[in-house]
């Protein structure tokens, strides 16, 4: 998968992208990820991406002509299966779009900052508008960071012992049952008995109904669908 | 606000919190954020901070150990308004919380990894477990990111223009209208006549509509609570 990232703030971006499963898919050559900064596109001469909105009111609104000038580039060098526009009003992500999106060959990530891009972008430009979820950043670029993560830890190979990702909360609907580790006694808080049983048929059982337990005290709209 | 972050990957956290709004909300004192890394308070040799799994399965799990120590330093120097895991299978974020919590004083936010904590560190130490949404992230770093970015942007002073908050997506159940910028007309594309008239009561009603059709499109849960 290759991800080309567009923002006004390539530095915030960096430190994701430079530690854990993000680098390491970076590393073995899984993915590739690019930042373009959208300064190095305006033609204006202050070089402002932004500017005051039409008809009055707060907050900056991002320029369409830079982000139009380095979607053409990306897009003259190789094709793209979703240009996709992070944004709080968008299709809200889950492990469900996630799985689906994981197989992808190449997308672009455009990050809105202040009040967010030119209406014509996300009309004429985008393909695909994503939220993380109902509340509101101060920038894309959190999302984009999120978006790539969650993506980039369902590429085969990307994660050391891929049951893992499997055995994940939502990927059957439910959420995960509780795991413990050593000591079995900490300050008198112990684990449960059956894990420590040897039992790995009880323990499968257990896991599971203590997982659906969760499910419908925690999220029972999971188990509706 | 004071928000202590404890964590395995400290060198993750670090370019968000410097740029953009974090950076500037911390530069003016608005906001502390501090890290803690997991290591420093391990006491085993191996300077380990995960386990396997009691019972069998993929994954590690983080010991209680270290955790609860990192967080009895810490709650030994200042009291905390609420100490949170971030998890998948926590209440899901939404802008209602992060306006009541983006009042508090002192957070403490633990990021899980691998395949999360020990469970008596939510049954003992935890007093709220967030997640920013229906999706599995590599990490509990990106969610605390997420959350800190989410409070910060509300605190009195850290936006320069208090009303661009005020007017942002959820703040009224509403998503945002269109907006616009120069130039007026771009590739034949045109900026709606309405925003170009110069008359505000008009430009008002036309915002208030087309906010109103787009949650109606988009997001009709909004408009039933």
């Amino acid at each position: 998968m290759r991800i080309d990232i567009i923002t006004v703030l390539p530095e915030l971006l960096r430190s994701p992208f430079e530690a854990s499963i993000m680098k390491r898919a970076i590393d073995k050559g899984l993915v590739e990820v690019h930042f373009h900064n959208l300064r190095d596109y305006t033609t204006n001469k202050q070089k402002n991406v932004d500017d005051y909105q039409f008809g009055g009111g707060a907050g900056m609104v991002m320029m369409i002509q830079p982000i139009d000038d380095c979607i053409a580039k990306l897009k003259s060098e190789r094709n793209y299966d979703e240009i996709i526009y992070m944004t709080p009003d968008g299709e809200t992500l889950n492990q469900g779009m996630a799985n689906q999106m994981s197989s992808l060959e190449n997308i672009i990530i455009l990050c809105g900052h202040y009040k967010g891009v030119d209406q014509r972008v996300r009309d004429h430009l985008i393909t695909k508008e994503i939220s993380i979820g109902d509340y509101v950043l101060s920038g894309g670029e959190l999302g984009a960071i999120v978006l790539s993560d969650a993506l980039i830890r369902l590429i085969p190979g990307v994660l050391s012992d891929e049951t893992s990702a499997l055995t994940d909360s939502f990927q059957d609907n439910l959420l995960s049952p509780p795991i413990y580790t050593r000591p079995s006694d900490y300050k008198g808080w112990k684990v449960p008995d059956i894990l420590l049983s040897g039992h790995f048929a009880k323990i499968d059982q257990w896991r599971e109904d203590k997982a659906f337990e969760h499910t419908k005290n925690r999220r029972p709209d999971l188990l509706e669908d």
